[in-house]
């Protein structure tokens, strides 16, 4: 990500959360975890891992320049971070600097780790969204808004079903999120997954590496089955598209003939060229963001064929791929919440929208009405010029028809759209909401 | 599909699963239950209903060749479906057709049956190649063979730990796909989801209609939150990750210069023009099929940002999209189980590899061990001969040192391959799998 | 695709062009065309190529139902198809069947000469298409509408500008798709790849194959270097959004709260739920069918990476992929082609939200105007009602204040809309299109 | 992309030439050309554009970091990059900054002018690996080399051919690239595309802003049809699948029951558990790197549904996908070139293996002419004893037989692989090869 666009595509915490700096922590932290479970199983003095421990909550001490300059030729950063820790803890504690591990026991943990602190951050995001959503539904619970299938007018709803309804998507995608970081599971299998270099303690190790860490374990390694990754792709994935959902509809309902909403920010969404125009930049970059992750998901999908013990290409696609996906989502979902945060709602456009595409209706049922009483052409006359002056005051038919008097309450009742089970339905997913917040605190 | 590639592409019991008439099925299933669920919270007698079942209930009374000729004009097939339907049932009984329903509702809920039933038989095919790698494992357990990483041979494992490690993969590929069936939701919610032609009963006539088809139920619709369609998509590139992970390792270990595996059926495999070539068809074929999935997925993902009430394309984009990405894996699926099924294990070529890859060792020690009693120029001559024999004999030189009675047994057991805890973790595999197969029967 | 969605997916002539029996029309049109050429090079007689030939010319005679049953286990139609053909022509000329070849030298250039079949059918719908737009954007070259940038109203354009874009890019993607189709390549190659059973006279044969076929040659065989798959997968993934890109605007046009444009299609578009809905089905069936591209795409890139000679499976997986990827551009296409041909354009509507979006400034040049001579006062009572009557008359304001005559026509004519360069660019896009036709009848 | 991963997917030139500096220098270099254009049609002094042109030229003295901290707010750093270069350049001058221009314009232009550069890289990149393919080509026109076809051993070949093969594929792909680049084109077209703003010089202009940068023009701005960026995808993407068929063989030759090929890269490729293995990380990490190219491929395609005159996320989300596109390719091409350039070639092995393929044919040939003067019998004894002997002397059994001196030398020729016109292609590709490298130095 140039620099350039990282307000745009590199927004919200995911994108810090997958930094150069954030994979040496991630890495540095499997280390120390590896170390401190081979002293409880007893593979290794605990001072020497201690020792090893103390060095990676030092990042700042490690030459880690190196690292860089030789994880290409290595295939992968852990084997020359593996000989910087060695030895920045000397030859006595070097004993306990990745025990029994291979090369992809530290990145594939690593890569999990980062991947939790990224979701933790995208689940932030996707909570404020999510939280912006829940007030929109209760503050416009009864609202009436158009209905639009297939980009026609259709029925009225109301824009308290509407975001009810994004907020489902968005707490759906925060469930599914959570589920996939709740089973992250560690990796460690030694060099082709057998724990041979584990002193016959390797499961045991396992099991204390993923007890240091707060991850799962597994039966065996995952190593060529990457279905944790698969796992990652499809919530991430999952995420972007309940978002991009939300972001569309925005964009649309901030259309200028729609105009129904507006994202109010100073100092955003100008034009060059049009100085008029209010874009709905939050919900725009939201879109674009969105858009990266079919894409990457497919990527980490089609990298899962992986050969024998450990892949020849497959696997290490996986890791801009993977960071590039949380980086996409991360922004699509902090832009979500900024754009759900500063909406300006014009409930009465809405209702006007829904009330005028009613008038037809309300129009010849009211002039059948008076066509009793006062004969048919005059009943035509009368509806008609309230029409003509309930256009000129920009009001609702039904309301300069209620002035005459002689109009029966339950005919312009009638025009009242009939929203269904719409504030039954915005209520039982408020309640919901309610209840995912309080479980995912 | 065209028929001529339907052998390869549409195998195992899926593709039926999703054919025209099984759509016809799954549509005319969710209308019966409709009137049924329709008749219990009261809005309709239950002898309409009745009829409605009945009618659904022969597919061959129906006119469905109006339908598929009037499908496209309406963008999809329920219109004329109901009007068929309608006539069918006639005038008293119509009322029960349909009720309160908009097109989506009938469609995703049939899309859901679709998919269950397509899922069912794609379980079935992952099960029927789960427990052929469960015999494999079981029955090579303690068997080596050459661990390889990056495609170069590194230290040895078991073939048992390779097998444990594909079925790990595919019992995870079942429990993913399991648990994402089990939460198909039904769908209803009228014309744009406020439930208005449900006559007050919308909440409960769905929630009935669930009950009906044995659906899971939402707060909301989800006409544009296409959550479970994406759970889908990211379960089903899962499982075709899991199937492509193991096809990989079978037709890398037939590869002529490994040897280790062959698919072993009379009358595939053959070349036209190469007659003794053995090609594993089946392995082969799954990595095709499985190859679908990735972008079939992404597609459905891409498809998840969907307009207002109902979406002008993305919805529908996502008909022959899942169908053929339920197809893909099915297939994928059918064809490893096939391979695995006539799968030739030479374990002792196995065993050559890993012996051999461990000689030039082995020889060091034991002319080192010699030299102390027979002097270095004898000792070595001695396990040149060794050697040379054991060439000509296709022995392992451990085997033919033996003999010899005056080498340490312990340098030849030494020789012998440290496979770790290869054997406990093939053990935990296969336990995790009994009881999987015990959960999911 | 099953039959259900076929109206929808498999529209247009392409989805015919890659059906079962076409692709037994293409494989053996190749061997028919192999036999001659192999003749016309000296390996075989020419009567024994006659008879190959007169065999592949009647397909109905051959037994292709043993073909598609045995296709699967050979892993792929041609050795089947080659035994029955050598069956079909007797011993003495089965010398001339399959002369020199591998099946994937047959399987690729059928897949050649498929491709260009169904290039053909799409082609021609989207030359319908283009034809359509031309018509558009010759007939409103002139008649302003609302440019809209981000979907917000931006500055006036002209429709007919609009329509030569989307002929700008409908064209371009025919002449994309007409360049891959003039560099389809010949598949010829032997076993792998070295001629060796071609009698030394190979690279002859190659040559005369493609010149039966009218198919270009490569120096090499391009069984695994895929380059010609590519070509069509970039341009029908190009042309695919090319089309997506107009049928996005049509269905955004066609909003109710737009108007601008509408599907006129008798018996198409309404809605069950909705009566008076009128859906623009067929942009909206488009954009379903051009969204299935990218992903698919992606499928045939993916598949690039074709190991040694003959690739385990991604070379497979090309075939149902590029089939669907025809098949989906083409039904793309024709749905553009039949929504472009019964647009109706309300340039009326399309003027008045010009004008409306102008009114403001222009309402404030006049007050200003006639302040000077009316008083400021009087002069703001003027507009207003001008205004307040052109609302209730559905006139423009400046028609209505033109009536005044105390209005400097000047400040009325600033009020229409500068659309610049507008109809230059409809002239020159138009002129491009001729020459476009001419050059490609 | 983090700098921990850089050395292997930010690799080769292209990383460089997408950096946030080379888009600063790119977007400056079209507001440059562009106030130099309006100059040449008249529309400003030119006073004012060779101040522009200085300003431009000094990226340093520009608030480029406030162009960085507002570039999200706007949507696009165009409109801050505006403001910033005004300033710059003073009020008289300014009247020559973005003159008519929409931010899009000056964007695309520099996208177009970005991916110019980076198509560069990558063709020196490619061009490298041409080159060594070409090499060995060369180098090993008749040196033989199993075939391989579905991974099975098939019949030989040379590997001139193999290397000719992969040669064709970098060349093709580098004749598309260069196609697609020569056929850039400028974007200018104003806010909505009717070149309004552009005093009735819009077309001028646009010619001139071409000639100004050496890009093709439009005959209308192509903003919402992206045919350019289609072409680009398409092109990449069947690039990264040229290297990708090459990588692939390359691993798979390395394989150690292989044996054919390895790279000798000091320093590369060794493993931190296992010290034997020789990895052949440059191969495989152009596999990594090609693998990101499909997904990110169909991520562009499916951007093509762009709306109205300006889309609202998919425009956007085209500069994060190319920008990794181009990067991704870029080093795909470049470890290739390193592959190949390191790459080893056992000739011997490839031998031996086509040999030890062929020798059970030539045994029952040999034994069967012996047999006519020896008698069955000790003719078998006598071909049974040369092959043992063969196998401990590690010879071709041919050699051994040749001995005898009672063979006849054309059997034993005969045990000579055919490979055809290979030589013959090999030829025919590098004359192509030669040809292109002179018309396109």
């Amino acid at each position: 990500m140039t620099d350039l666009f990282a307000g745009t595509f590199a927004r919200g915490g995911a994108a810090g959360a997958v930094s150069s700096s954030a994979w040496f922590d991630a890495l540095l932290d499997v280390e120390a975890a590896l170390a401190r479970a081979a002293a409880r199983v007893g593979l290794v003095p605990s001072e020497a891992a201690d020792a090893v421990t103390r060095a990676c909550a030092e990042p700042a001490a490690l030459d880690l320049a190196a690292v860089v300059a030789r994880a290409a030729d290595a295939g992968n950063p852990v084997p020359p971070l593996v000989r910087v820790l060695q030895a920045a803890v000397g030859e006595r504690a070097a004993v306990a600097v990745h025990v029994g591990a291979t090369s992809q026991d530290v990145l594939d943990t690593a890569l999990v780790l980062l991947a939790r602190r990224a979701l933790g951050a995208i689940d932030a995001d996707l909570a404020a969204a999510a939280a912006a959503a829940a007030r929109l539904a209760e503050a416009h619970r009864d609202d009436v808004v158009m209905g639009r299938t297939l980009l026609q007018q259709g029925l009225p709803t109301t824009f308290g079903l509407k975001a009810a309804v994004w907020l489902s998507g968005l707490d759906g995608a925060r469930a599914r999120l959570r589920a996939v970081d709740a089973a992250l599971p560690v990796q460690y299998g030694g060099a082709v997954g057998t724990l041979a270099a584990s002193g016959g303690r390797g499961l045991e190790l396992r099991e204390a590496l993923a007890a240091e860490l707060g991850l799962t374990t597994t039966a065996v390694p995952w190593h060529t089955v990457r279905l944790p990754i698969a796992d990652l792709a499809g919530a991430l994935g999952a995420a972007a598209g309940a978002v991009a959902t939300v972001a569309v509809d925005v964009v649309l309902m901030a259309q200028t003939e729609v105009g129904e909403l507006a994202e109010v920010a100073p100092g955003r969404g100008g034009s060059s060229a049009m100085p008029h125009k209010n874009n709905p930049v939050a919900a725009i970059s939201a879109r674009a963001c969105a858009r990266r992750a079919p894409g990457l998901a497919a990527g980490l999908l089609a990298a899962m064929e992986q050969e024998h013990e450990r892949a020849a290409g497959a696997w290490h696609s996986e890791w801009p791929t993977l960071t590039d996906l949380l980086t996409a989502v991360g922004s699509a979902a902090a832009w979500l919440a900024e754009s759900l945060a500063v909406l300006r709602v014009d409930a009465d456009r809405m209702a006007a929208t829904v009330a005028e595409a009613a008038e037809p209706a309300l129009a010849q049922r009211v002039t059948e009405s008076l066509g009793d009483t006062l004969g048919r052409a005059a009943a035509h006359e009368a509806v008609a010029d309230a029409a003509r002056r309930a256009r000129e005051a920009g009001l609702p038919l039904a309301a300069v028809l209620a002035e005459r008097g002689d109009v029966d309450p339950v005919l312009l009742d009638a025009a009242g759209p009939d929203v269904g089970e719409a504030g039954r339905q915005v209520d039982a997913v408020l309640a919901d909401h309610k209840a995912f917040v309080e479980e995912n605190p």
